[in-house]
Order: structure tokens, then C-alpha cells, then sequence
């Protein structure tokens, strides 16, 4: 039996937001309403996993959010109810022209059993930008967070307390009309699917290896490498496939004649370079349209701007040590000629699940570009920022960044 | 109750075809094979709409064809079952990466009863190129294409026989693996939906307005545009949208500084210049890996190359008039100029849905090119070619691309 939760507590606020909603759409449809949620649970809770035996992506948790969305109506009534199988309509827009975007985002429980996420309104701005691209329905995405929040509080303990761990939480919008023609769908289906999972370094950092892919490109100019499209992910893999053959764990993008830097496809890139004046800059290729805006890039960068600045002290960074933070292109030729040079300190990639991820070595147009790391497997920089950043998502560090949702 | 149809009559082809793959492949797993097909008949037929009525792609038959695969085993039990909902798993590769391929054809019923389809294997080769594009499994085209024409067969009686209806048939291939990391899928399905479909221009050619786009891209070097693939279709809904508001019915997507034609997403492209001596050249892009190799661009280009050579003459194209036939890249300002002066005869787009469409007006750069149309829409080349090419599928000029399967 479904039972009506959190409408007594939140009837005043989806009200004055649903006034709002009226006033900007300018339509009758319904935006995403907490008030009106289901809660249907789960009949015989699943065993919880053997917290050591956990695989990225594998094992998901009792329940999962739902709302469905109709051109005629806006937003339906979201449920949580049992993790099963959507029935889907094998004419579903998704399923043939793949339209499809999603976020990824961690619940981290603390030791004293709070529970928080990490800057949650960035993935819900980002999914309304992606929605919008590729003609999806937008939403209220601090609506959509109320719920997404009361799903993680349902599930709260599966979130495994051990160190490094986490619950990531998967939101989808897919299109789900039932016709084959390629235009905006009539109907579509948003869900929210939770995995407990571990660290991604289990045993300490292990620097990666890229190849640097010319061969095959993961965006281009006016297509949609800025957004979080399902679309940006499926045609990478065959691309891994090769590079994993030649002995390297993933493709690094590399853009036009001059091989511009871009991303990795589940990370942003950093590379840091040591200036004549013994300084360093650190560097990222700007978000120039074929570039995701990462929530982890964006963090890094704001740290280090400001350590730059004097605003805060990265915990490990010699005091008086002049960091540079830069957004800029940078072809494949400077980081080769750096490293001949012994002018690259590091290169690391950014991102939700391995919030920070070393790079030793670059396969490029045949030879092997070597990168130093410490002993600990991370450069100076990288050891700093994932110090800070990491604090922040477990609680070890207080910021504004981890909200407390439970 | 499942009865095992086809068994007896295809043992022993498919024995030899599982013995070719055996050595093909050196693998135990297992290939497509007809002879384990098993029929779960509806219950309860529908009623079979009216044909005036039918909008593209929003009607499905009785049936449905359905073939998992796994990993370990390779190609499961095929089932000709009621069409219904898809159980998908909300963690499954497709819903999240896009990792799904497709295709489409039309199956004819003539005058005499007999059903056929029009280059069928074709499309199974082009679906096979498709699979390890995007890294989902490869199949024998023989045994699928055999167990589609069982499934027409089963639901042969809802193929429209009014002049320009067809049964269009969407073999589909998604990644079903249960569990979000992006990689190969451990499991996939196969299955193939048909749907009645009235004539594309039910009153006569009306020919098209296309917006010449710049901003956004539909493939680029290095991308998947040459590959049937969902992730080629979603993208391009946002600019569709942003051009029918300005009042062209479809993107043509331009390539480059130099504004090369591509194709128009659902079409290929087809451009008629007069030379200088009165003959005319019928030109289109070259498969450059951007360009999708469409069954009705090779068909158009064959039977315009056989007329060329003397082999074949196209009903109603002058005698004595010198036809070119040319896969070179056009740039915009080259059917700009021709347009200008008096030296463009046409453009046409090919595709399975419209067969031929005939365009008539560009939006580029902020003006309008006009683009000759004759009374009825098209002009001298695309009308000789359609009445060949309609002909040949609908059994009224005899041909060996019209497979005949009923």
C-alpha cells in the first residue's frame, strides 16, 4: 500500500515553488512536487553486501525513486518504491535514438551517522542543462533533491561506513514515448537508482595510463561533449577496448591537427607545470563546448584558486610556493616537451568516482610520455587538493560544500 | 504455449551455418540460430487499424521478435512472441551509455499476394557494422534476416496494400547489462518491432525546406556518423526544433569552414548540376565516415550509374542526354552559385521512410536558395530514379533487390 510521506513538511514550501513555476513557465503543467510522493516499500529487504566484495555499479539498493513526466500534464507522481525492472515499451524513444542523460553524485555516512552529498545543486543545474539539449523535460531541481534526498534517507543504511566509501546516486531521464519517429518525446521517466560502493583505490593510489586518442574523437564542436548525454559514453568504448589492448586503462581525447587535450570521458584533466620562476601552474583546457563541466574539476579549480589567492592553505603545499591556476588549451606537444624537459610536475584527472586520479604515463603517436609521481603515487598538487577535497566529502573538514541530509 | 516452428525445414542449413561460424569465430559461443525459434502466439489479436489513418512509426503489429545474448553462452533461444513491454533492469547499459544500434525496411504486400523486402541483407550487414562500432555483439545476418521474414510472415495480414503502404520492420540491438559502469555489456537483446506505414507524401511529392545548419553538428572526422546508431538521432531533435521554428522542415547538416553537405540525418543527399555542354551531373557527398551509407543511396547511385553506362534506361529521362554520376565532396557556395545561375536542377534526399524527397528551398546563411522543383514536385533525375526504385519494391518492375518472403 502506498503511504503519503513528507506532505505534512513540505506542503508550504512546494507550494510557494509551484507558484513560482507557474509564473516562469507560464503553463498549466506541473512541475516535480515532493508533496505528492509515493512511498511503496520493499516487501522483503535484500541482504546488505559484503562491504569488501563491492564492484563499482553492481549492487543497488531496495528502493528507487520514479517520476513520470507527460507533455499534457508536466510531472506526475514521483514513488519510491522496490529497485525492479521498468517495463518499457519496445518502441520507447530511448531505447532507438538514445535520448537519455544522467548524473553521478556520493552519499558519504560519517561516524556520527550524519549523512551528507557533495555540492548537489551543481548535478542538479547540470541535468536541466543536458534535459534542455537534447529535448527532454527541465524541472525543479530543487524539487527533484527533496526527493532524491528522502530516497538516500529510506536507504540510509546501506551506505557502507567504512573508509573511502560511499552510496552513489544515479539520477536518469529517459525519453519514453511509444512511436519511432525522431522528434521531442511525449512522454518520459525520471528514476533514481542507488549503489553502495567502495573506494576506488582500494590499496592507495594507482596512477593510470592513457593513450592519446587521435584516431577517434569523443566530441567536437557544436555536438554535445558538454553535456551529460548518454550519447557521449557508448561510442567510447570500443575506442577503450583498443587502447586497453596497447596496454593503457583509458583514452585520452586529444582535439584537431595540433591534438589539444580535452578529457578522458569519465574524468576532467590537470596537468601542472613547473615555471622558470620555480613556481607552478596548474592547468585545465577551458569549457569550450566539448568539455563536461565537472563538479570535481570545478572544485579543484576553486581550491587552488583559493590557496592562490591566500583564502585558505591546501594541507601539504610548502608555504611561499607560487601556484598559478589556469584555464587554458594545451596541445599534446607542450606536456611532451615539458616532460623531456623536466618541467611537468604531474598530470591527474578529476571526477565523481575517483574524485582524483594520477596519471603516469601517456602513449603518444608511439612513444611512452613519462610523468612523475610520489611515493604515494600522486604529485604535489593532486596530493593537496584530493587532501582538501576528500576531507570535505567525508566530514573531516567542515564546508558549505557537504550538505547534511540525514 | 511454446510451439518450435521452422525446425524441421532449417536443420540443416542451419547446421552448415553454425559449422561456418564455429570456424569463423573459433568460439563455443553459441550464433543466431532459426532452428531454436519458438512461437508464443497472442492470445488475443488486435484489431488492425485503418489504413488512412496510420501515422509513421505509432502502430505496431501482433508480434514481436525477441533474442537475448550473453557473454558466456552467446546467442539465446529466439522468440516470436506478443509485443508487449520490455522488462529492463533501471541499472541496464542502454537506459545510461546509449549503447543501442538499429535498423530499417519496408516489407511490400502486392497485388498477388506475395510479400517481399527490398535489399534485406543490406541492412543486416550495415547492423553488423553498427554492433562493433559500439562494441555489442556481431550475429549471422542469414539467421536473423531468416527469422524476420518469419516474423512478417506471422503478421503478414497487417501489411497495408493501398498504393505506397508498407510494413516498416526496426530490428533493434540494446546493451542490457545490469550495472553502470561503461564498458562491453556481459548481456544484450536483439529484438525486431513492425509497424504498418501509409505512403510519406500521401498526396503527391510536396518537396521539402531544409536549414542549412552551422552551429550544431550531426558526425565528425573521427565520430560515428557512418554507423546506424541511436547516439547519431537524439542530438540532432534540439536543432530540428530550432529550425522548424524558423520554418524548414529539417536540418542539413554542414561540415566544416567550407560548409561541405553532409546529409540531413534521416537522408542522404543528392545534387543535380547542368553542365556546360546540357548533359547533367548527379552528385553526392562521398562516405567520408561522417555520412551514413544508406541502402537507398547505393540503390540510387546504382541504378543512375547503370543508366550512365547504357545497362538499364530510367523511365521518362531524355535519350541522348549525358548523365554524369559523382561521389565528391559540395560545398554550400557551389549550390549557391549554381542556383544563381541557372545551373541547378534539383536536390533530392533518399532514405528508406520517404524513399525520395525532393527539396526546394535552403536557408543559409540568411538567405533563402531556391531549388527547381518540377509540377509534381520533383524533377527530371529524381522522378526517372523514384519511378525505377518504387517500382522494383513494389514488385511492378521485376528485380532481383526485391526478396520475395511470402
Amino acid at each position: 500500500m502506498a503511504t503519503s510521506i513528507l506532505r505534512s513538511s513540505l506542503r508550504l514550501s512546494s507550494n510557494t515553488r509551484n507558484a513560482t513555476v507557474y509564473f516562469r513557465s507560464m503553463s498549466s503543467q506541473r512541475d516535480i512536487d515532493p508533496s505528492r510522493l509515493e512511498f511503496h516499500p520493499i516487501a522483503t529487504p535484500k541482504p546488505l553486501p559484503e562491504v569488501s566484495k563491492l564492484k563499482f555499479g553492481h549492487t543497488f539498493t531496495d528502493h528507487m525513486l520514479t517520476i513520470p513526466w507527460a507533455q499534457e500534464s508536466g510531472w506526475g507522481v514521483p514513488k519510491i518504491q522496490p529497485y525492479g525492472p521498468l517495463a518499457l515499451d519496445p518502441s520507447c524513444t530511448v531505447l532507438h535514438y538514445a535520448q537519455t542523460i544522467f548524473e553521478g553524485m556520493k552519499a558519504y555516512r560519517h561516524d556520527d551517522g550524519r549523512v551528507t552529498l557533495f555540492r548537489p545543486d551543481m548535478n542538479m543545474k547540470r541535468m536541466n542543462t543536458s534535459a534542455k539539449r537534447i529535448a527532454l523535460p527541465t524541472f525543479d531541481g530543487t524539487a527533484l533533491l527533496e526527493l532524491i534526498k528522502q530516497l538516500i534517507r529510506t536507504d540510509k543504511h546501506w551506505i557502507p561506513t567504512a573508509p573511502g566509501h560511499s552510496l552513489y546516486v544515479r539520477p536518469t531521464l529517459i525519453g519514453t514515448q511509444k512511436a519511432i519517429g525522431v522528434g521531442p518525446p511525449n512522454e518520459a521517466l525520471l528514476f533514481v537508482i542507488l549503489s553502495p560502493v567502495g573506494p576506488y583505490y582500494p590499496d592507495g593510489f594507482k596512477p593510470v595510463s592513457l593513450f592519446g586518442t587521435t584516431e577517434y574523437v569523443r566530441a567536437a564542436p557544436g555536438g554535445t561533449g558538454a553535456y551529460k548525454l548518454g550519447v557521449n559514453y557508448a561510442p567510447g568504448i570500443l575506442p577503450q577496448k583498443e587502447a586497453a589492448k596497447q596496454g593503457y586503462a583509458q583514452n585520452l581525447w586529444l582535439h584537431g591537427p595540433e591534438h589539444y587535450l580535452t578529457e578522458v570521458g569519465t574524468m576532467n584533466m590537470f596537468v601542472v607545470f613547473r615555471k622558470e620562476n620555480g613556481g607552478l601552474e596548474l592547468v585545465t583546457p577551458p569549457l569550450d563546448g566539448m568539455i563536461l563541466p565537472g563538479v570535481t574539476r570545478d572544485s579543484v579549480l576553486t581550491l587552488a584558486r583559493e590557496h592562490a589567492q591566500g583564502k585558505i592553505a591546501l594541507p601539504g603545499l610548502p608555504t611561499g610556493l607560487e601556484l598559478t591556476v589556469t584555464e587554458r588549451p594545451v596541445k599534446m606537444s607542450e606536456v611532451r616537451d615539458a616532460a623531456k624537459e623536466g618541467r611537468l610536475v604531474e598530470l591527474f584527472g578529476s571526477g565523481t568516482a575517483a574524485v582524483i586520479s594520477p596519471v603516469d604515463k601517456i602513449g603518444y603517436l608511439g612513444e611512452d610520455i613519462l610523468i612523475p609521481t610520489g611515493e604515494d603515487g600522486m604529485g604535489p598538487v593532486s596530493r593537496a587538493v584530493w587532501t582538501e577535497l576528500s576531507g570535505r566529502q567525508t566530514g573531516v573538514i567542515e564546508s558549505d560544500w557537504s550538505v547534511v541530509i540525514a
